[in-house]
């Protein structure tokens, strides 16, 4: 049994401006929440419909009926548990490896396959312009597969994250030298840009190598998909030089 | 001016039924429709809100109003221009270079990626589980990016498909062999799974070799997306060695 304002207030956390006031975001579904339980994430509330669901006493838990949870939910089809955690404070960047930079990255399913990929490849550090979108959007974390509790993730003004760390900058273009024939250093700043527009002109004096995945053959494909493009050089970065 | 019978037939397109009913599909915005217009498919008719939009004389255009396209739109907010377009036949699959297979893909966002990294990487043909999601569907196409006119895809039953062509036949799961140490040959077939189950059990009597993208670090991400993957296993196949 929950009060209307509680229901009120989880609905709120969809937006930026209240998950920031109150420095809580929400997850939904058994398969994100027992992950996120099972991380650093400090719970703050569960919301379940279903009493069989086993979960720590000491959790705070409350049980709701699946009227309620849908109204709380952002989901078209609502699932038995959604939980309310506390947003992690930033840790520092770690630039002894490669650290990942997005700058005005708009869509949310983009963001959240690249913390997945950044995920995989163990890559520590992902640093964000303070207008890409926020990574505890709900359509992020969905995308994110519970990867969210395992990247470290920041937002801040781009210009001068080149001067950060004694780290060679990397930014992605659709026309710079082949990543292929590029030596691609232990560690680094990988940049990758908007969508639409690439990567900001103010970053571009920052950048020492301007690096592109080659096209094959007649094909006119634009451009490669971001979030594709990530997958690409970051397994570029990780794999180990074929003999 | 169109009339409403008009409208509900072109909304009706976004049921994949009346597609193939029909043979026709939807694409809306000026970069797609003239992207499609400059390619081999078949303008069946142009919808256009904009007077000022330049199109050949010969096509079949519609001025239409605002709320008229609005009407038709499968987008939240519509756009300028909307074209049907023909249904193309799908040619002979080329088994002389790379074939990708799809088993049973469910999500249009990752089709729709998958379409425009096979044409960023120059691969012919994709072949599709019956069950797989349409590739007309208008969120498989608004992903592809206008790709769709220049990759051959098909549909069929998938068993049997190893006996085509002669090719090695490569499953992409998350326990094989690492691609890494994999020798890709220049042709072969590429077997992707669905989003949740990988490949099916029918099918893995027709692979050849099992292979992976390696998982770095105490990462604990426990698969990549299927699109990701895909992006991953094409540079593989198409890179140079490294120097």
């Amino acid at each position: 049994m929950v009060v209307k304002s509680q229901i009120k207030f989880i609905k709120s956390l969809q937006q930026k401006k209240s998950r920031i006031e109150n420095g809580l975001f929400v997850v939904e579904g058994r398969k994100m929440v027992f992950e996120l339980l099972n991380s650093v994430l400090v719970p703050q509330a569960i919301y379940c419909t279903n009493p069989a669901l086993v979960l720590d006493k000491d959790l705070p838990v409350f049980n709701v009926n699946s009227r309620e949870i849908g109204m709380m939910s952002s989901l078209k089809t609502p699932s038995e548990i959604l939980a309310v955690f506390e947003i992690p404070k930033p840790q520092a960047v770690d630039f002894s490896d490669w650290v990942v930079v997005l700058d005005k990255l708009q869509d949310p399913g983009n963001l959240g396959t690249i913390i997945r990929l950044c995920d995989w490849f163990n890559i520590p550090s992902i640093v964000c312009s303070n207008d890409t979108v926020d990574c505890f959007n709900p359509k992020v974390l969905q995308a994110t597969m519970g990867s969210i509790a395992r990247v470290n993730i920041s937002y801040r003004n781009l210009p001068g994250i080149g001067s950060n760390g004694n780290s060679e900058v990397f930014g992605t273009f659709t026309d710079g030298k082949s990543v292929y024939d590029t030596s691609l250093p232990k560690k680094g700043i990988l940049i990758l840009g908007n969508e639409g527009h690439g990567i900001s002109q103010e970053l571009r004096s920052e950048i020492d190598h301007e690096i592109s995945i080659p096209q094959f053959g007649n094909a006119t494909a634009e451009s490669l998909n971001v979030a594709s493009a990530t997958a690409i050089f970051l397994n570029e970065i990780r794999r180990q030089p074929k003999s």
